[in-house]
């Protein structure tokens, strides 16, 4: 995937260069890929035609997840200084440049799937709608901006448990799904592959938030005690009850990729590759 | 159209809502229009079908320049105060506010488009296609970054005309290509109607900045003076050279209209409401 992600961006001699290579630093910089795995995988699971259709979509899904992690660290939003076990785009490029590659790599996203020639024309169409509900401003949009000015006054558990849902389990069911789309899948497994998904971005989240009070700047490679003042489920609940509601996420997702009666081998390995060391 | 931009918008009291007052204060505070007109103008003067996907794509259209408006005022790029006669994005709403309602605007377009359900998906991912390239890196994103980057290196006009294509050029283009696909013309009409869309948007740039150095705030209400010591056409060639630069490109603009072989009136009518007092 890393070939297929290089080969979709400009190279670095292209100009404006200073803009070509901080789109690069950004999505070449590492990362788990786990959005563009799950579209991947899915269509995978389901050994059925598409799979170059989920390749290059996955590589798309993963340029909106750089484009988000750049905004997120920005002077104006948690003005974070490491990202990746790297300087931030911001702080490698300046913000402008930042910005700007980041709305390149956003924007970038949407022409892979629109101009990839192989795939049927009314698939690439509801991908992209799929694509742009997941990021927009009721999506992972309000989830940054909800988090910048609301996350401060939350209390309880629903309204995290909410933004959760926006800043990180929109953008995993619609890896999934665009990956259904690329198969081909039915209603019912499309349905249950969805599920599944969200139930590992859930899972994901809470697993992020018992890292980020708990682990080092070294060794997960981005700032820490981010969260610092802000309530998180683990902030609420506390440690056992976050690591409680991790592993039932875990289950309901095992249960909803058996729903979608797939070959999810590929699947269920990249969830206990995501969570063997998280939990 | 004002009234399908409107439609088009989460409604203001749409959680988060401060997120999408910001997008509506940006989109609906006015402006000429012009870019939406040129895609619907071009599918009417074509007498064809698809006038409802050119006024919905026209309106997309609108949402990514407002887009880039909010973008090229931002404290680490312009640094505007006044657009549109009101306060900036940015100091009305805050900079996070203001670059996520510009990201929401931004990818608001590309879904507009995608389900547009009237419309035949090889056009919509055609043009899809169309907006991304004219958005993309090394269109109207490149433009922005060489205008912060390099323009103050500029010592001749052809990076100026380079510059201006990449900052204005591309959208008008991109906006009568897509009036074109909506309206299913004749390869040999789109390449003239782009033609045309191309003369219009350097004379339109050439004129912007004759008036951005002579002009005042109260007349044209943005920040005025924002190219001083940035060289221009205008600061290269003269008020004159400027002003007759201009009249050709309308004159060819009207040379390539003509060569489209369309019911142009409307058109025709657009370019001198544009420059009728303009030069």
């Amino acid at each position: 995937m890393n070939s297929t992600l290089e080969h979709l961006l400009p190279d670095a001699a292209t100009h404006p260069t200073t803009l070509h290579q901080a789109m690069r630093y950004s999505l070449l910089g590492g990362g788990k890929r786990i959005r563009p795995l799950l579209c991947i995988l899915v269509s995978e699971a389901a050994q059925g035609h598409g799979r170059d259709f989920a390749l290059h979509a996955g590589c798309a899904i993963e340029c909106v997840h750089t484009a988000s992690l750049i905004l997120d660290d920005l002077p104006s939003m948690d003005d974070a200084a490491m990202r990746r076990g790297r300087k931030t785009t911001h702080q490698e490029f300046g913000e402008a440049t930042a910005i700007l590659a980041s709305i390149g790599l956003l924007n970038l996203a949407y022409g892979i799937i629109a101009r990839h020639a192989a795939t049927e024309p009314g698939v690439k169409a509801h991908a992209l709608d799929v694509l742009c509900e997941a990021v927009g401003s009721k999506g992972m949009i309000a989830g940054q901006e909800i988090d910048l000015h609301e996350r401060h006054r939350f209390s309880e558990a629903r309204p995290i448990e909410n933004l959760n849902w926006l800043k990180t389990g929109v953008l995993f069911v619609a890896s999934a799904h665009i990956g259904a789309l690329a198969a081909g899948l039915q209603p019912e497994s499309v349905n249950a592959v969805k599920d599944f998904a969200k139930y590992v971005g859930l899972a994901f989240q809470t697993a992020d938030d018992l890292i980020d009070q708990s682990g080092s700047v070294e060794t997960i490679g981005k700032d820490v005690g981010q969260d610092d003042g802000v309530p998180t489920l683990v902030s609420l609940s506390g440690n056992e009850a976050a690591r409680r509601s991790c592993e039932e996420n875990l289950t309901y997702a095992q249960e909803s990729l058996h729903r979608a009666q797939l070959q999810g081998a590929g699947l269920q390995a990249l969830v206990d590759s995501i969570f063997g060391s998280k939990i």
